[in-house]
């Protein structure tokens, strides 16, 4: 593990807790207060956010590596939904859990510092990793990397987005023939090839949505060395067939995200019928151990 | 001013406040710790930062039409400077203010639902306009439209922003032999069309950096319906001479942004000789002044 100044490597580390629990997932906490028990409901946001955050937490971090959580669905409530994710991300650190904040910054320098100190710094919420669009270029991301850089932290940058009109902007031809998407991931190569550990993958990753096998494919080919943060399995429509292609020949390399599936499971047809409202966090840890089966399953085809 | 179910038009509210106040100018609130007076420091971020913005509100509520509050700098501080954005917020409303979230958020729709809700609806921060980044396309856009039109909002999207390496992935050629800046200049016009006030703007808004002056003429020429929001005056190097491109020929559809210039004009050379650090307010004020004369004067060439 190469530790420059007592900091590990973000890739390292992120690499070595999925090896150690075979397990390349993470489970993304994106609470909705109407997909919630109701038994959790009564206290404030920050309460019910934070009591269903901790089952289901409770009941999964021995499966998965790491969580990612989408601000938006805190930020949605105000302070009182910005405490709850305070909450929830100091829990997953107790639980030493690798925490991964799905914010997509994005602003010029100045600003961006400031995005980064929120998040990255250990005066911020300090978490592991934090996502960020790349439409400013990259004097809006080198915050974030030189903070990644300083701190042991890594970001995923998006390239290709799993929502049906990604296709608008991101795979638009330029005049080199190549796709915006892929000159992106190209230059996503360049920013962080001088920050590769010692599993050889570097700390700038790159975030392909598994709604788009065939892009997935392609840009694994030409970034071997970027961590795939894959969101669009499950409730998106992403299969386990098209995920396959984020992961290099080897199994390693992506890190696959499921959120609604995972933590509203209990409402999901197959699992609402043996599950009561009050096994929500059971049902999650059943989907977490299914996705954790079907993932490896298919790795080692 | 037209009014479809009591909203009004945001487009129409904005001019009709830049032009009663004869300013096409909004003040940038973007609190710096190491740049506020120490006779304001002592207490926490949420303190420190709303007293700051509370004199610079009170000093200037009278000259300027509209603030532009950017996130990132309350962020910073978690929920302690979370806590000072809303508080500023509810005071610039207070003082019937035109109040635009700088916040670049981007999504896919679900999430892009909740960050809208977080800042357009009356549920959330309830605030006039917000900041949005296209790089997801109209499918990540249109839950801010969607509410912008329901409850009299705007949105601002991001199509040549003021750094320097935005030339990176914005100014890339397409095939078609238009920037991609271009199109997403075209989109935000298409996606506006249905938006118009009795002004003839649209409530999907632009936004161009000043320190690109021949782009934000050629946009200008393509977008005559579409409000400019122009970052990078003052501090970024942006000048009044490249500033007056993002005019239309009558003087209007565009609102300049200063924030750095007004809000820490006392420790700019030509203020702080004549301003004690108790006087900050006071130095803003006249920078204030000093900016609508001269975006005025520039106008009336």
């Amino acid at each position: 593990m190469i530790i420059s100044n007592g900091v590990k490597n973000f890739a390292d580390k992120l690499l070595e807790a999925t090896e150690k629990m075979k397990n390349p997932s993470c489970i993304g906490l994106d609470p909705r207060i109407e997909d919630i028990p109701d038994f959790l409901k009564g206290g404030d946001i920050t309460e019910t956010f934070f009591d269903f955050n901790k089952m289901i937490i409770d009941a999964t971090y021995d499966i998965v590596p790491a969580f990612k959580v989408q601000i938006a669905f805190y930020e949605k409530y105000k302070v009182e939904g910005i405490k709850a994710f305070e909450k929830t991300i100091n829990y997953l650190k107790k639980k030493n859990k690798i925490v991964i904040v799905d914010a997509k910054r994005n602003d010029i320098g100045p600003t961006a510092e400031a995005y980064s100190s929120a998040y990255l710094s250990p005066e911020g919420f300090d978490v592991d990793a934090l996502t960020a669009n790349p439409y400013f270029g990259i004097d809006g991301l080198k915050p974030f990397i030189d903070d990644a850089i300083k701190y042991g932290k890594g970001i995923f940058v998006l390239v290709k987005t799993s929502n049906p009109s990604s296709r608008e902007f991101q795979d638009q031809t330029l005049k080199s023939g190549k796709k915006l998407y892929e000159l992106i991931g190209e230059k996503v190569n360049e920013w962080g090839k001088n920050t590769k550990g010692e599993t050889g993958y570097q700390i700038v990753g790159t975030i392909v949505g598994a709604t788009y096998p065939k892009e997935l494919k392609s840009l694994r080919k030409v970034m071997p060395q970027s961590i795939f943060l894959v969101p669009g399995y499950g409730a998106q429509g992403g299969t386990i067939k098209d995920i396959i292609f984020a992961f290099n020949k080897d199994g390693e390399g992506a890190i696959v995200n499921n959120s609604r599936g995972i933590i509203f499971a209990w409402k999901n047809e197959s699992y609402s019928k043996r599950f009561r409202p009050r096994e929500f966090h059971l049902a999650a840890r059943e989907a977490a151990l299914a996705m954790k089966k079907e993932l490896l399953s298919a790795l080692s085809n």
